[in-house]
């Protein structure tokens, strides 16, 4: 194996895989290429700094570009990777100053994922915003919060006061979210926190589909109570503008005047690069990898959102674009490029999310996910509480368990509540990874006290009481 | 296997049996014999109405006795089963009018725990208490609140205003207690709670020590920093008093005037009646069982804190006097009396705990327990944030991790922290019962959400830490 990795992509994936190869083999040359101005962020925090609760953009940024480069890394922002050849083992990048070449002896292309917006009318009017990156986040903040744009030149030249008052009077009232999933719903709650009035749209349903049924109600309901106005069974058919900026959105059940549009409808990966280096897809449409996390092209690798993950319980590959799948992904294959061939690992499919009050939780595989990979799954749902009877501060928590009805493996699990949601559905993952059944994990030995929940936890609970049913 | 199952004790693993067995089959006879007034109830929340956070004792009380009576339940209370004839397959049991027999064809022997007593000079003396069960939460509490005690007939007839004087007078100004272990401490946050002053006294030099090394610091510095006095390596020589009341705790290293001692060092299981029937007791003092829950004698079980239970990672038996457990295998065996043969299942040594601010939680064996296990432990302990950096009210979380040195097997985790450590150590708990490494468990997939953790929750850092140490 040769000494130079080439790193395409700055952010959870790249960085991870460029700071584990320096740290196994400080010797080796490793260069990351990004094209954006920021690197090493957390996006998912976005919608924090959309609410206020982050102060500043560069507070979401998690190693900054002076640590990065003081640790080894030769970091090149503003460089655009955009061709591969992978016989000649040369990528081609496009910097301010022109276009060079840069040879590897192994790459890694982590060039994540974009948003996918409505094929609708009206879907480039100014307004509809996604977010995935921080300069995306900046300007959907700048759209809605306008008077904390920046000076301007305007400003600094006498024309202050009269720009001002034409910013405030165009700051938006009312938002439409499209698409009830993670993001939409984080960034709803962000909205109803900066004043606006917020209306969801979302084609299915319910919310939240990601979740599952067992969830979706419970979330909606508080949703509601919070005054988020939801459209369900609401497609959406076109944005409608004024003066070129968004002003409705035109579902096949109704026109809701908005100010701002947030979309949420999916990630679709960038693939480009790892086609253009020759490397297949997969089914999913994201770049299909080995164990390793390797291409079907010899030294070229794909982590993160652009690439494919195997899934367990399904035993196939995913599209999984959330961060710890990613880093875990860099990490293994900064240690593969270093000389300790470490696999990617699977994922089970653990998601958690808090929407106002709520936290929500998902594992494994649910009902319908679980019939879809040739699983007869059964389920259960129940409503238990979060501390012991007695003590003080008790609410409901929702539990969903599905298994097999054959084998009684345990599949998934997903949670609801306004606390002990979101940590508890870890204590699911380990089980899934194992292929424990339902039985085993009804028996697992789970920590009590009254504080923190009822003598059988909600997740032993809820395999006991689908266990019952099993037999 | 006969129609008549006997239980003796009215608690946690005596109803569950009973309730089980009813329930899969309803033709069954079940009585349940109760030597106290209270059955059903959670003794784990004593320190919380000691506190004032539970208002009322019957609030601890699960399931009222006229429900468990509606359900089917011969439930005789002041009943004392004081004998066993194994050969006949009859107790002896001695009520207010009377003794008599009573015939079983099986048998459970739920007889509890009682808190070992120091075995020094004024250990008798009034106002030295431990708290095993709600009787004895009452007295303490009418020791500690005098002015809360119910009217008595000297109120009745008169002399209210000066006796009411006279209690506030004698209202507990300091409290001692002995035994930094969980009841102990939540006890002391009560005592604090109540306006008293608090003394620990510990005869080792740690609190917790159920709890490990990695966590005792923490717990010692919030501690003292909530007020609690604390005197490690400090063993206690005598209880001296005052006109029949305590008045001092006497140590090694000097006396400390107190007013009420509450006496956690331990527990010792009720075998008594065991031995009556002939029952064998296992290395650990406890009554020994099969994986059916059944003692030596056929048709005998035994289950609670009077019973060992199975430790899965230490392959053997243990006394483990936790209200889970207990529940579990009196469930188990109700189901196996009722012809369904189920195991009771094997323990990991899952514990967490409410101190203050402050969660604490254990698994599985740490340093000391995996190497008399006969592991080679190695450890490591980090430090990481209970939040996404830039999510606001993070604070620092402690993990320990514990694996073996030769086959890399995850043995056991400590976590202490102001959030997420109680609910964190049940995703370590699956693990343990399914014998993975500490690879396994850093591969795990756990979610992520800003609010809820960093990005490598800190269960799965501490593993990768761990196993960067063994490569």
């Amino acid at each position: 194996m040769g000494n130079r990795f080439l790193v395409v992509g700055g952010d959870a994936a790249g960085m991870s895989a460029a700071g584990k190869a320096l740290r196994d083999d400080p010797d080796r040359e490793v260069v990351v290429f990004e094209q954006g101005e920021w690197v090493a962020y957390g996006a998912c925090g976005l919608p924090y700094y959309e609410a206020g609760v982050v102060d500043d953009l560069s507070d979401l940024v998690v190693v900054d570009p002076a640590e990065i480069e003081a640790r080894g890394i030769d970091l090149r922002r503003g460089h655009d990777v955009v061709d591969v050849d992978a016989d000649a083992r040369t990528v081609t990048v496009a910097a301010a100053d022109g276009r060079y070449e840069a040879a590897y002896d192994d790459l890694l292309l982590a060039t994540g994922g974009r948003a996918t917006f409505p094929d609708v009318p009206g879907a480039d009017l100014a307004g509809a915003f996604a977010v995935r990156n921080l300069a995306a986040g900046r300007a959907l903040h700048n759209y809605v919060v306008p008077e904390e744009r920046p000076p301007v030149a305007a400003v600094e030249a006498g024309y202050g006061a009269a720009l001002r008052r034409h910013l405030a009077t165009a700051r938006p009232a009312v938002a439409g979210v499209i698409g009830a999933n993670k993001i939409g719903l984080e960034m709803a709650e962000a909205f109803l926190a900066r004043g606006l009035d917020v209306h969801v749209f979302e084609s299915g349903s319910q919310v939240l589909p990601a979740f599952g049924a067992a969830a979706a109600g419970v979330v909606a309901d508080h949703l509601r109570e919070q005054g988020v106005t939801l459209h369900l069974d609401a497609t959406v058919e076109a944005l409608a503008g004024t003066g070129g900026r968004v002003a409705a959105v035109e579902t096949d059940v109704g026109r809701v005047p908005v100010d701002v549009v947030l979309v949420d409808v999916g990630i679709e990966p960038n693939v480009d690069l790892a086609q253009a280096a020759g490397a297949a897809l997969g089914e999913t449409g994201a770049v299909a990898v080995d164990e390793y996390g390797e291409t079907s092209v010899p030294h070229v690798y794909a982590a993160g959102d652009c690439a494919e993950k195997h899934h367990l319980l399904a035993d196939g590959p995913v599209r999984w674009p959330y961060a710890l799948a990613a880093n875990r992904a860099g990490r293994a294959i900064g240690a593969t490029v270093a000389g300790d061939p470490t696999p990617v690992g699977s994922i089970v499919g653990t998601g958690v999310m808090k929407t106002f009050d709520l936290e929500v939780a998902r594992t494994g595989l649910l009902d319908a996910e679980a019939r879809t990979a040739g699983f007869d799954p059964v389920s259960k749902t129940i409503t238990t509480i979060t501390r012991a009877h007695y003590y003080p501060g008790w609410s409901r928590i929702v539990v969903h368990a599905v298994c097999d009805r054959t084998t009684g493996r345990f599949l998934g699990a997903s949670l609801v509540g306004r606390e002990g949601a979101a940590h508890r559905i870890n204590s699911v993952a380990g089980p899934l990874h194992a292929g424990m059944t339902v039985d085993e994990v009804g028996a697992l030995d789970f920590g009590y006290a009254p504080p923190f929940g009822p003598v059988w936890d909600p997740v032993l609970a809820a395999a006991r009481a689908l266990s019952g049913d099993l037999s």
